[in-house]
């Protein structure tokens, strides 16, 4: 009976997506969604104890529902049809839906920064030569032939590896012996057709969101920028759940650096096709992310990242060849990461200082980077002070009762006018849940429509606030015919809380940081608000939060994914690359953990003015 | 039918090495052991026109003989058993006895050479560091609190890489912050707990074998050398016909350096297993070898090596990291080359002309190293002139009627005193064939008793010559009854040409050399006669048949394996590395085959004076 059942595989149906993907007995939906990387949620981690991953059973037969199942979705939505994906397997070929809410794409992502000039003077270099071939008269190897030409035009002592000594002979060959040749700081990196374009990318690991960019190494021009999930997700959905996976799984550290670099080659794939490039065409990458991604893409360890003082394995920025890694690109290319500079504040932030010129101004300026943590560096009289604040996944949707990311369906705005609530849907598709812009509308707006104190305490008796099923006193956003998913949405004083703990860190971060500084909010000249997140918030509201001090609110600037454009920066100038190495020397980290009054700052941040 | 004997896999018990191997139906036996790492000879690279790869199928059954092998080994074998393993298709299980000559190994591996003293200063450096633990007020990232360590000890700027760096901070942790480090060129590339030794290895990849030392970098001292097969010769017996199979085979050039990285893998981890020691301690590694085998291990094309000019892709040394290759040794180890001189002569001459001083001798000095390919360097009032000659596999035992490798039963030795014939085995067995020094101790003493003339022609009426089978003229060395094998084993006019072929591109060079450097063979102070074939010739019988000058005996010297101790001292010393590189750029290649008049200075060779 075993065996029989072990040679079947089931198939899967997955809609609306339209993928149908192979399942092995006993394996959960989940894990075969892993395998077939389509991105499903799972904030817990496949433990049953979340409903992030709740799909619904169109049709086939799966085994009976579990405890943890019947406690976290409930009777009702069971009987509908509906099960967890982490606990549900098929016993049959399956039919599945997946609600927007469970699957990690499409959504939006943030791939646009403020835009920028600077001089262009990558790393790499450009040289056509013709080179005279061999004969018996003129033995020289390939390789020094290559080497004497380059000499000839300026470029001396090159040295030439074996990635490109591999394919150069033929290469030569089959060009008649005239081609383009790609330098980097004095290695010959790869041999092209004479006269084609080069390109390099930039790369920007979020915890949930990759941004990459295709970048014409020749003029500069952004020829193309994608978004797409980080695919980790699927092994946690935080940076301490994924570096738990890393550590305590054998292969644990390397699988978490495959699907990072699997996604990266088919996202560089695309990119070509649809540029119509080829792989060996792009030369040169730099690559951001916080200190965790960074680590983990690089296959550095993480451990020491969660246990007090939290040191990074490398803060100093480092290059290496692309094909260590099997990134697909010229053979002999590098890819650049910037600095970190303490285990929670990352290359990204790096690249956040660097492409704001914040390391350049004479103003007092605060940047911050919003985000699962949030990154704060403040200028301040010629210092940089930088700290991390665990905002945690709120305003990702997550923690939130009918939380979700900022996928299409998402409550994105939210108005209370004149006792009337008013709500704006991404692609203004029916509602299906908040994201994270959403539910600070919703926390301002109850506050300025007194329905909540300064405490977050709901205020009984007034339209909108009701009697949950639990007995908590709830709002009621969206009634269940007016939804998506024929749900009631509701904030409960819970969410509240939540977006009053991530509010408070960030506020507290600013707050220590202005201590430290020895200056006051208003002293601030310009607030820079990064991220994708930051860029989509309707800022007087987080002002009104308390998320920010009260300052004019033309001192404000979203500015995008910074970090992005820092790594772009990178790409096109190498002074750029060895400026940003100098000057994340002189930042001084502040720890907020161990700050003597922290405890202090935070409660007082946790109030809503 | 075809479908159940696709499903069932035949197995082939090897005697008498005892190793059962699978077959896929319709595969040869040689395919098969190729498959299994079982070295069976195969000079014609499986197509059934030589007999090198002959065993007896003692039980089983097989497909009918082909033509080829009624025509090679002739219907009498056939009826005794014998197929060629190239041939030989099971279609059961089967039982087949190889033959000590089928056989490539064991057998005699020249791992020896001359005796040296240089000065030790290999190109890694060690230093024993106790660092200090992070802590909240010193929360340097591991690999700064590292290079601040190294610093502080005079290794200013010292780079920190992915290979160590993915391994350090577990590593530092475990160790309580002692260890020792090693650099190299200002690169960490080992961190190794305190006091442990560190070790290199020397690598002398030979067209036929490998010879491999384990060296202490700390005392000097050659730990542990081991000899073992290139496992390439699976795929062909000479150099050509391997860069055919690399060219011609989609894969043929990946697979033929993975045989070499897997065949080095399993004899390093022999090595640290025999020595006690563990693969991280060894942190460097230099490999020689001739321009193909270097080519063909670093994954360097091969193809224009077959084609006029005949240049390699690369003459430069080179140094790539080991785990580019996989090689499993310390996790940032480098691997470094020497220089090759020029299409057929490579990185292997270099070394001997390291190890033998020829670079620094004011002395006329010839040094030849003999094997497939001879390469032969004159060094005569401040030239180094060098040259490559074919001689063929002769001296390996190929293209002779009875030859066969340096194995047990090979006859090494043969007197003809007072017209009696006497000869001489390895490991005195019982005689199976003849292998190198024993076909050139025949011609000699045969001239000498003059059953031959000058041109290698056969006198008759002696004894010991006899009409053969198909009417030929031979020598009969060893009567059947004699035989290991119950063989007669005999040296046919062929064998005798055979001889003189490769003898006579040996001499035509070094005359060749003389005549570029205008001296007279009495002008040679020293004739240096290198390889595992060279250290075991009777060099008075060598000059009798003209492969060497006629020169006083005194003058010459069988230096052993000088290309592996030039590996070692390249090892040792990092200056003396430096030394060839430079060396070799002087050295003056002379083409032999388009030399005007070689055909002439050929031909005049071939005679036994």
């Amino acid at each position: 009976m075993k065996k029989s059942m072990a040679e079947k595989r089931l198939i899967v149906d997955m809609q609306p997506i339209g993928r149908r993907i192979d399942v092995e007995p006993g394996q959960s939906i989940l894990e075969a969604s892993r395998t077939a990387g389509v991105g499903l949620i799972s904030l817990c981690g496949g433990e049953g104890w979340c409903d992030s991953c709740r799909v619904r059973i169109a049709s086939g037969e799966v085994n009976p529902p579990s405890q943890s199942e019947m406690d976290t979705i409930g009777e009702d939505q069971i009987k509908k049809g509906f099960r967890l994906a982490c606990q549900v397997i098929p016993v049959s070929d399956v039919r599945v839906d997946i609600p927007p809410e469970s699957l990690s794409t499409p959504q939006r992502l943030q791939v646009e920064g403020k835009d920028f000039e600077i001089p262009l003077a990558p790393i790499v270099r450009v040289v056509d030569l013709e080179l005279s071939p061999p004969t018996l008269e003129d033995l020289r190897a390939d390789a020094a032939r290559v080497r004497d030409a380059l000499a000839d035009h300026g470029f001396l002592e090159s040295r030439l590896e074996l990635p490109v000594l591999e394919d150069l002979s033929e290469g030569l060959r089959k060009n008649k012996w005239t081609a383009r040749f790609i330098l980097r700081e004095g290695e010959l990196i790869a041999v092209l057709p004479s006269g084609v374009d080069i390109f390099g990318i930039s790369v920007d690991i979020g915890t949930t969101k990759l941004a990459i960019y295709l970048v014409n190494l020749l003029t500069g021009e952004i020829v193309e920028k994608v978004g797409e999930m980080n695919p980790q997700i699927a092994y946690g959905e935080d940076i301490v759940s994924r570096i738990s996976y890393a550590t305590e799984n054998p292969e644990g550290r390397q699988q978490l650096q495959m699907v990072l670099v699997d996604v990266l080659n088919t996202k560089i794939q695309e990119l070509c096709t649809s540029s119509g490039i080829n792989q060996d065409q792009i030369v040169d990458a730099v690559i951001v992310g916080n200190t965790a991604m960074h680590h983990l893409f690089t296959g550095l360890p993480v451990g020491q990242l969660v246990f007090a003082p939290y040191v990074p394995a490398l803060n100093a920025p480092i290059d290496f060849r692309a094909r260590d890694l099997g990134i697909k690109m010229a053979p002999g290319s590098y890819i650049h990461l910037l600095p970190n500079i303490a285990g929670y504040v990352g290359a990204d932030h790096s690249a956040v200082i660097l492409s704001t010129d914040l390391w350049n101004t004479k103003e007092t300026v605060i940047a911050i980077d919003i985000g699962t943590n949030t990154e704060i560096s403040l200028v301040s009289g010629g210092r940089i002070l930088s700290c991390s604040c665990a905002s945690g996944p709120a305003f990702e949707g997550a923690h939130i009762t009918h939380g979700m990311r900022a996928a299409p369906g998402a409550i994105e705005r939210v108005q209370i006018i004149d006792e009337e609530l008013k709500i704006f849907t991404i692609d203004d598709q029916p509602p299906v849940g908040i994201c994270g812009s959403g539910i600070l509308d919703v926390v301002a707006e109850m506050k300025s429509a007194n329905l909540i104190n300064e405490k977050g305490a709901f205020l009984e008796d007034k339209r909108y606030i009701r009697k949950g099923k639990k007995n908590n006193i709830e709002l009621l956003l969206v009634p269940g015919e007016n939804a998506g998913n024929q749900q009631d949405i509701t904030v409960s004083r819970k969410d509240v809380n939540e977006i009053q703990l991530a509010k408070a860190a960030i506020r507290a971060g600013q707050d220590i940081l202005l201590k430290e500084a020895g200056i006051q909010p208003d002293d601030i000249d310009q607030v820079l608000v990064a991220g994708a997140f930051g860029t989509y918030i309707n800022i007087a509201n987080a002002i009104k939060i308390g998320m920010f001090p009260e300052i004019p609110l033309d001192r404000f600037h979203q500015v995008g994914n910074a970090a992005g454009m820092g790594a772009i920066q990178a790409l096109l100038s190498v002074e750029k690359r060895n400026a940003i190495e100098k000057i994340i020397k002189q930042v001084e980290y502040i720890e907020l953990t161990t700050w003597e009054n922290f405890q202090k700052v935070f409660v007082r941040a946790m109030y809503l003015n």
